[in-house]
């Protein structure tokens, strides 16, 4: 195992990128029909929130919660699904998933429901804009 | 709304007590095919895990990671998912799943997938048991 960070294939083939808080690497799952975000914390070989140090783990905590509240204010969802699963990916990853009643998987989790619905580049970086509006400032 | 915390109807329906924490309440799901438990803590109205003040959000990581801790030392799963979802009860509350590659959902998360199977009451006092002593001292 190597000690530089890097972003595990499979998610970096399914996301792009978004934005780099002191700990976390911020992605946009590539999936139009959610806006929903992956919080990567660049800590080599981590599979578990619990295989964090408890600093680590809160300053996660702390940037899952900004990407959350802009999330919120950009989409105004339902409810925010926040989730750490990896039972594919096992590099730790953190899901943020504005939900709306009229959704793809409503009331269901967003995971192995349908297809991917991939963004047009111009409507990626789009939201991508907004998104990093929303969080106000250098993140 | 009262200011008086009490369990939502449906979380209480489909779990059983284990233990409290300062902030949380833990609950284990009555449902035998995955060691699961829940926490939930004790603030009226709570929905989102940004709703709480920063203070009790770090009190709730940390108590998530003492239940997670004691999962995977009772259960030494292959892999811990720990989420709030909360699209259908919608008081906050955190899962502590511990999963397995021959349980009845993997690798698909264990949410909507078949139907629980209740614990008889013998096992579950003694998972509960086996539970509280993996946490060690009191909680």
């Amino acid at each position: 195992m190597t000690d530089v960070f890097a972003l595990d294939p499979q998610l970096e083939r399914d996301t792009l990128p978004a934005c780099d808080f002191a700990l976390s690497t911020v992605r946009l799952m590539n999936d139009a029909r959610y806006p929903w975000l992956i919080v990567v914390p660049r800590r080599v070989g981590a599979s578990e929130v619990i295989d964090l140090s408890s600093d680590d783990r809160h300053r996660l905590l702390d940037e899952t919660t900004r990407v959350a509240e802009a999330l919120r204010s950009l989409c105004k969802p339902k409810k925010l699904n926040i989730a750490a699963i990896g039972n594919i990916v096992t590099q730790l990853h953190v899901h943020v998933v504005a939900r709306f009643a009229d959704d793809a998987a409503w009331p269901r989790p967003v995971w192995g429901i349908g297809t991917a619905v991939p963004y047009s580049d111009a409507t990626a970086s789009a939201f991508i804009a907004s998104f990093l509006r929303a969080l106000g400032g250098r993140p």
